[in-house]
């Protein structure tokens, strides 16, 4: 076989970045169950129209074909008949929703942590497969706001605790922009805000040519409707200033209010955690409420790495409607730049604390006893390969970061060796016990 | 939308099946770390020659093709230039090795717990996608014998750390057929093999007739065949069975004792736990050491639980060779069994130990302070969803298995109330604690 090469989009990282992933990872689902959300996982593949049927049907869909299908075959992939890989967990969440409500307790709390795929163009922050961690709670028939303001607080705990730089949170709601426009006298809301909502790529005056001449808003609608998403506050003081340029509607107010109650409850975690920013639209057709994009500060150009909003309709089988809300981390995206930055280390190649040495092969079982005592107190401890002569046994130890080799003595006493200082003590693997900042491997970094 | 319905081979868990999931990974791989196993995922997808070039040939892949693809586009499920869904975790973890060889450490030690897919038929313990829990320890040019020993050694402790039936571990060592053969003068090995692993399909009566038929063995050569392959020992007197038989010759020496030594390493950990199973011959024609089928007692009809062994030609890339030797648990078909037959229980259905019951939608915050004392002293606790009637309250904390509702009071005091025995105490939330079995959800059952 010749050496292979990475596939573009497909990320892989070597056993160090993995295990900081795996610290990410468990972080986040400690924080979410210390909050009550249940663990989901969902299969990988949906039907094509399921995935096709929520809006984002820009989204490059991997679809799958058994290698000895027949062509005739109704899961190959012909027309809608096929099915292909979930392009993000909330299509896949709301499906799960409706086949299994006679069996779920509403409201519903759960995270799920899984691989997504999209066959898009591969750049920095967008990958083919990616993995995301997701938060939702959703209720049967009608949702209670207080939860627009809880959940973006659970995601931002449970991101400041990981080794990241600060982070920004800039929410919305689309009951602004909605009653806004309503109060000036569009009359179609959707046009406009697609349109406002490429204020950051294009710019205000293309976005204010495009609101005359395609979303039928004369210029000085256009002028007031560019005020509003030009509007962003690190406090409450947004609301005042959106009052200034004039329009008034009773979802405006809902919406000025909404949007109050959870900047405060942002403020109440730390200054310019939250920001209100009426930029903020999200692409998906499916939200109604509050909506939420996250930055890492210093690296904005990376994009959105936390999103998510309030959704009305996304689940319903007709009868019954399940609104909810639910923010998704871009796990990926943030690795992909912090490791590719540098900016993420970890003290250790591998879980190993402790090399047992290896005095001649005839002691393996010796050996292998000592290292099962030492596990059997949570110390992670391995044999040596071969009985090397010590100096590179050690060697063995350090190439991998490993602090301490254990050498068994004749007479059936042990000595440890920390192989950074080179101090060598009397042990006995019932009871010694490692620096504890050598238990584990150390993450470090993060913060720019 | 219609109700969804599930997809026949895709298996998905209710939340309290996928805490048990979740529980048995995170105690396979807190194992293997405490065996100085390093983490690895590799993407999902491999390019089709190389998933096509291992011998199982005869897996169903998925290949992959994106929905708005071109039909010219290379990336496109056509000949051999596509790319495909791993049906296991070796294949991607021996291209992986090839492609990241210059920045590993050898001997690599390595656990990968993943999903796998394949587009099989399903039936019980067949999926169509599948959680795989894989150990293996590769190395350069040369492996020695003692990692054969070691690895089933550590997959044993990690299932017998699961809440499973006992299980057993069926042994063998590809040496002793081939030197036995040789012995008898058989020229062709494999067909022998291959023939004699339909032995637990078809019945000796049928192998014998094959083997004399279609494998160019003599009558008495398949009488010796078929002897060998039925002898089965809990201990190391397989090898004096085998010796009685006749042919001699020195790789099924050395065979015999190879398999004697893993046996008696398997009786230190437990009787009965290793059996030399001289019909094992997994069908995979890469394996050129010991091999490994492990069953659950009780559970034979389902199938091995966790198989593998060692080969030596796996990872080349015509320079160097990296042989190894490794085990594949199968999570998801081991959960599925003992889901399916109600083997397995949870104490809750949520992690949430505490509801914070609110007296009046105005006392949301002073509840979310106390929900937050308890989270940052580790309990699990969330904030009831309404102002309801205090029974309306407790109804849902019991719906869900929670075991305590706490009762803030109006002088800023609080109470809890453990709910199972509706016993309600003054308690503080800088200061309370459950009982420790109340903290986190508990598994039971498993054993038989």
């Amino acid at each position: 076989m010749p050496k292979p090469t990475p596939m573009s989009g497909f990320p892989e990282w070597l056993p160090p970045q993995r295990m900081i992933e795996q610290h990410v990872v468990d972080s986040l689902r400690e924080t979410f169950e210390l909050h009550g959300f249940a663990p989901v996982e969902t299969r990988s593949v949906e039907p094509l129209d399921q995935l096709l049927s929520k809006g984002e049907t820009d989204k490059e869909i991997y679809l799958l074909r058994r290698l000895q299908a027949e062509a005739d075959e109704s899961d190959g992939a012909h027309g809608n008949q096929g099915f292909g890989l979930h392009f993000d967990l909330t299509v896949p969440f709301a499906r799960y929703v409706l086949e299994n409500a006679g069996k779920l307790e509403f409201p519903f709390r759960r995270y799920q942590i899984q691989k997504a795929w999209r066959g898009e163009r591969p750049q920095e922050g967008r990958y083919r497969e990616f993995l995301q961690a997701d938060i939702d709670v959703v209720d049967r028939d009608t949702l209670p706001f207080h939860y627009e303001v809880e959940l973006p607080l659970v995601v931002a705990e449970a991101l400041r605790k990981l080794p990241l730089p600060p982070i920004r949170m800039h929410v919305n709601t689309r009951k602004i922009p909605e009653g806004f426009y309503r109060g000036l006298g569009i009359a179609d809301y959707t046009a406009v805000l697609r349109t406002v909502d490429k204020l950051a790529k294009i710019g205000p005056d293309k976005v204010h040519a495009l609101l005359t001449e395609t979303a039928g808003c004369n210029p000085s609608q256009a002028d007031a409707c560019l005020a509003l998403a030009q509007i962003s506050t690190a406090d409450a003081s947004f609301a005042d200033q959106v009052r200034a340029i004039g329009p008034s509607d009773p979802l405006l107010d809902e919406g000025l209010d909404e949007l109050t109650r959870v900047i405060e409850a942002g403020r109440g975690q730390a200054e310019d955690l939250f920001i209100a920013d009426l930029s903020v639209a999200r692409g998906l057709d499916y939200y109604t409420g509050t909506v939420y994009e996250t930055l890492l500060v210093g690296h904005e150009g990376l994009g959105s790495i936390s999103s998510g909003g309030r959704y009305d309709a996304l689940a319903s089988d007709g009868d019954t409607t399940y609104p909810g809300v639910g923010l998704s981390i871009g796990v990926t995206r943030m690795l992909g730049r912090l490791f590719g930055q540098g900016l993420l280390d970890i003290s250790r190649q591998v879980p190993t604390c402790v090399v047992v040495a290896l005095p001649d092969e005839g002691s393996r079982d010796v050996c292998a006893g000592i290292a099962a005592q030492l596990r059997g107190r949570g110390i992670a401890t391995q044999v040596a390969p071969a009985a090397d002569k010590y100096g590179k046994q050690i060697k063995y130890a350090e190439r991998r970061g490993i602090p301490y080799v254990w050498f068994p003595q004749p007479d059936g006493s042990g000595q440890v060796r920390d192989i950074r200082s080179g101090e060598q003590v009397d042990a006995d693997a019932g009871q010694w016990v490692p620096l504890s900042a050598d238990l584990r491997p150390v993450i470090t970094g993060g913060a720019q």
